[in-house]
């Protein structure tokens, strides 16, 4: 894994991905705008006009084990896929009451109680993910999840949203926003400052 | 545990603690300077003359166990004892090896292993302890830990380094720095801006 890499969303009128729909699912939203641009390695202010970004950066593994970060390293596809088209930024953040909880209690929660590594696991390789954290950044979010999935794998997708959302660990959320994206002719992957 | 507190150690010819020396333990030192300052809550970029500073922000805990929260808890004191005229900045960055470890297994190596918590509850309650997170924040170093403690306990402080020092743990570290600080007459405890 290389050293944390800085990512940061912009919303404004201008990108390489289309903005379908914003969706505030728990607390406050986040104002539409037309394009999200996915910007790596510097702050990423993007083009005039812009109405919101989140910034934060890929880091280590904070829940996962040896036994799990094997099967995800051998099943989970990388980002850019030509054919995954679409995308979800989904911010989240968890209640002050997650943060107190000692590592292992979390980790309870998390996968024991929770499944949330195996959940994940089960949609691989259809879908490509990304965990971006940015609560030490003084952001509005804790994290930045990304996903990347073609047309034909969206009802798959939005079936492991739907049961991350009904568990134990999403009790401790208390701001998501689920931000879908298209993407348009071009078959990029992310820019790379 | 309330959110992420900004913490920025300013080292300029000002503040209310005199650097008594600086050691590079491993790799790149830090530069000499006068007098080390505490700001808590903003940026702290301090007087004119600033030789150096380093910022990072508590955190959640990554690695203690419930069980260890609660006699941390216990047993901890609380920073800016009248007491504790002495203290030690020690910032240290860790191998890019260590972060690409699963969280089970930079465990094992920490307290397993290495007893990095255990050695540590052994100095309590004499030794008040920060942990700053900074990885993520794109600083020289992952984490700036702080220590305060009396005169009197001076030695057993030295032991706990050097133990510490000598643990499989350590054989990730890549970068260490020793500042060591005394108070003068003042006995407040860190200004929060």
């Amino acid at each position: 894994m290389p050293a944390p890499l800085l990512v940061t969303f912009v919303a404004s009128g201008a990108g390489d991905r289309r903005i379908d729909r914003i969706e505030a699912v728990r607390g406050t939203g986040l104002e539409h705008a037309a394009c999200l641009a996915v910007v790596e390695g510097t702050r990423g202010d993007g083009p005039a006009g812009v109405r919101w970004n989140l910034r934060g950066v890929t880091s280590s593994l904070g829940y996962t084990t040896e036994t799990e970060r094997r099967i995800l390293v051998a099943r989970q596809p990388e980002l850019g896929r030509p054919q995954a088209t679409k995308a979800a930024l989904i911010p989240i953040r968890k209640r002050e009451e997650w943060w107190a909880l000692a590592q292992d209690k979390r980790r309870a929660i998390l996968e024991l109680r929770s499944q949330h590594i195996s959940t994940g696991v089960k949609n691989l390789p259809a879908v490509a993910r990304r965990l971006i954290h940015c609560r030490d950044l003084g952001e509005p979010f804790d994290f930045l999840t990304w996903f990347e999935y073609a047309p034909e794998d969206a009802d798959a997708f939005e079936e492991l949203v739907g049961r991350l959302r009904e568990t134990e660990e999403w009790s401790y959320v208390e701001r998501e926003v689920d931000v879908r994206v298209m993407r348009g002719t071009s078959t990029s992957s992310p820019s790379r400052a």
